[in-house]
């Protein structure tokens, strides 16, 4: 086998995986979203400021290449949370979170939003569908507003981008309109929210699009 | 063919490379430098601040997915610089290294530091050597000081840590202290500088040590 067949083969069981966890996750009416982002841009911060306005209506897969610090965060607060150690990739696949899917007891009418927390990197995970139905891809403000141009594997795929970290603003030298003008450039569809874990600003936005997004499936059940 | 033995293959040949990149470099008393860290964490403003100490003594190689936005800020400043532009891949190989040090030029008693600037990502450059004599590891406070055990592939090998953005320090909460222990209890013997490229702080223990390493290689010559 080449190594471009035993890709093909690697992604295409990807792809089934994935498709299994949209209709297990659609059956229980619970909508799945990917969050990518690099190292320490706020995905496990925002994780804990969602689950203040959200409650028991979310879950989260944690993945992580190494240690449980970030679902223990959220599980200090009461976020039903299932770690996948990845001990060495670089990004989760659409199995391990299938596996997770089939542990963690997702109940119809409990949980309402599934967010995977990916793996911190902005490369790899951009290349495999985990079954979501938001890809979310999260730019925090120290990171510089030059980086969407130059992750565009990500950037061009995403639902929706969030600018975090808006409370560091006043201390950085990051154009808002370059960043959201760059990612329209790549992907004229994104809809895009700057925001702050640390203060709130921004947040009731996200959690009024979340729900949006939601009912737009589910409204009349 | 199976995928470990491709990856046993693909490794091996990387190694060679690196030991013809490493022949090569010293041939010249040329010290190369291998920069991993996060997007964003401050790989290029480091170096244009480095620019600034060892002018011409200093060439860099620019690993990017995508945009020669790193590569135009040195050449900017005149820092000899050349860019691999991976297109996807996450990491830099040793390979794409000794093509780019075939063309660059580098010159014996002009350049001293050879620098290159891996694809910003703490998982995949980490089990690639490209033929460096200085692993560097560059973690920005902005990105959490609970980084090193959840990135252990990349911190537990490097010969140097960074930490990096230190002006920051007052807008967030950092704890130094943690950071570095954590750091020597995966690798006992690194050595830890923490600076800012901003304000400059901690840049001349950096250019100290970077002399410190070439003279004990070439003190002689």
């Amino acid at each position: 086998m080449s190594r471009r067949q035993i890709r093909t083969s690697v992604m295409s069981r990807n792809d089934e995986a994935a498709s299994r966890n949209r209709s297990f996750l659609d059956s229980l009416q619970v909508y799945g979203i990917n969050i990518i982002s690099s190292p320490g841009a706020g995905k496990t911060s925002l994780l804990e400021s969602l689950g203040k306005s959200l409650g028991s209506e979310l879950a989260v897969v944690e993945g992580d290449v190494k240690t449980r610090r970030d679902a223990e965060r959220l599980e200090q607060i009461g976020i039903r949370t299932w770690q996948i150690e990845t001990g060495g990739a670089c990004h989760l696949d659409a199995s391990s979170v299938e596996s997770a899917l089939g542990r963690m007891g997702l109940e119809r009418g409990i949980q309402k939003f599934l967010i995977v927390e990916n793996v911190g990197n902005l490369i790899c995970p951009s290349a495999y569908d985990l079954g979501e139905r938001l890809k979310v891809g999260l730019l925090s403000l120290p990171e510089g507003d030059d980086k969407v141009l130059k992750y565009p594997s990500l950037f061009s795929i995403i639902d929706l981008l969030i600018l975090s970290k808006l409370d560091l603003a006043p201390h950085m030298n990051f154009d808002l309109e370059r960043a959201k003008d760059e990612c329209r450039s790549l992907n004229p569809d994104v809809e895009i929210i700057s925001l702050s874990a640390v203060t709130g600003r921004g947040m009731p936005e996200l959690t009024e699009f979340l729900w949006r997004k939601y009912l737009e499936i589910w409204s009349s059940n």
